[in-house]
């Protein structure tokens, strides 16, 4: 594994269904341009609301994914 | 939107199901008081332990809602 | 001053203008409401974009003032 | 406890004789309007300083109490 | 309550299905060997990708428990 | 609003006028090559000095753009 | 001193009396099975209140202690 | 550049006109006793309040110099 | 109150008794240097252990002070 | 240097040497891709342990690099 | 890897030579009593002086261990 | 060790071989004018790019000193 470099990316997915599925969401929109992805990390969890309830989830999360050489 | 005001009120809600589900319990709470309501971001996630269980979950959320004029 | 008690509450100001408007702006509407106000501590600063222009400046601002015995 | 709400507010206890008084006088200003108190945490120990010797320690709290349904 | 102490550990879960199930799979792990577990607090969420999906989440966690006297 | 996935990116914006200026200056900047640029977060305020004197104002800012589908 | 190890546990002390009381109430029980600490560090004060009182003070405490060879 | 050393003061500089003036108070002030200024970083932005208006604006920055050898 | 300018010194009080002690003990030997003191923040709290008791505490507290013009 | 704009990408460089080597194993291989790198900083250091021993350092930096205009 | 659990103990370790010094005689001292040792994250670097120089440099670290079932 | 005061200072050395040199660089010129030295305390790792290639390491320490009485 040695002398491998990755790249970070941020990015943040939503969901109208709650915290897991926003990030699925996230995570699929960016494998469809980005190749190697190899971890993600949460960074932070909010949404908005409307008329008293959860009208999407958006959870920010950044994504590492190895570079080529 | 220019020039409106938002004020943010920080509440834990709770629950013996998950994650999602103590957060939506506490925005019904706040929601039966606060109108308004616009967004909510979650700054912690605790909960009780019973017999090596969780006997409840906690979310600590901050929620934003506009203010009438 | 010994022993005087504050609250702290904390709100969203917004503007077209740029950071300090927004500061005086939410300090202005919560000072309809809230009295004894006596300082403020600037928590985040950001905006939306439209059109690759700032539509609104919004400053999140805690704001201290003394309670009444 | 299941599905207990908590609302959290943020004060400033001070005291001229130290860290203890000072949250303590604070957790009692806010008693006399808040009920249902349940816990407190420390945010910030701070205080002004007069002729070189300490004037007031103030001691910025939040304070947990649950909502009655 | 008084002058209990409390120790604190720090691990992570992991599971395939989701933040939930990460913590609870971590818990039940602890719960094998440390007793009077009390409360729980998540630290980090993050998780290994594989194709462009979730292979595992993790979620890192910290446990208190009650030192027997 | 649901299951839009959003890219975060980070620049630092400069100018000798001041705060506000830079933030425009960086965002002016990037709407060249990045569209659907939603909202941006002020991430830290600092600038080089020249004989006593601000020479120029950098703030770093994080953008939000709406990723294509 | 040179190519020492010290290992850092974190433990929570309590008392009813306040916050140096809680952090000697936690070391004094954490020095019943951890030998050669040597110094400590407070994380987070906090405590639960109980008629508008402070029924126990809680300290979150690191303790450093040396490795032994 | 190689091998220079830079020391970092914090100050406070204020004014009653906004954020940008109370950067550019303290770095004058400061000028007038430390040469070599280099560059400044804002730490944190607070303020007074009277009557319900920002009575003075404080702006806490670090400043570093090079140190003469 | 308008522009001045306060620097802020680092400095770490210690005591044989307790946290406030400490405090105190690190203003009264800056007071010896330092003229115009306008407030203290706290920002950590640790010591030295030995023989499993407290041998001394060390508060580390931040020291604003008026710059005379 | 006045209006420059800079952008910022966050890597991950590694190396089975040591974190020196690491950070600039991953500034090299950023290099072949982007112009006119101006400054990095260290964001984490970590890396994966192998029978008892670092199998590789990971030291995660950003990279700052100005726009071309 | 599903459904695993990991460990995470706080070490200290010291070197007089540097930083990667440090961590390696941690890792070697801790790779003594923990099994199935998987990952280190750098939590803060800091260390003695001795008549203005480096007396041992001390690296505190997180390690991270698998548990066995 | 009871009641000496320490007073902080934050330098910023730099090198062109790496962190642990600079580190060294910064403590060895503050080393000339600050007297009883006692520990130092990495706080941000950083340095300038040329030509892809690192044109000099920076690293931001705190120093304690212990101040005579």
């Amino acid at each position: 594994m040695a002398d491998h470099t990755y790249s970070i990316s941020e990015i943040v997915g939503s969901s109208s269904d709650g915290v897991d599925s926003a990030i699925r969401n996230g995570i699929a929109a960016a494998s469809q341009t980005l190749r190697h992805l190899d971890w993600f990390e949460v960074k932070e969890i909010r949404g908005h609301l409307n008329n008293g309830e959860i009208a999407d989830w958006q959870v920010t999360i950044k994504l590492g994914f190895r570079l080529e050489r």
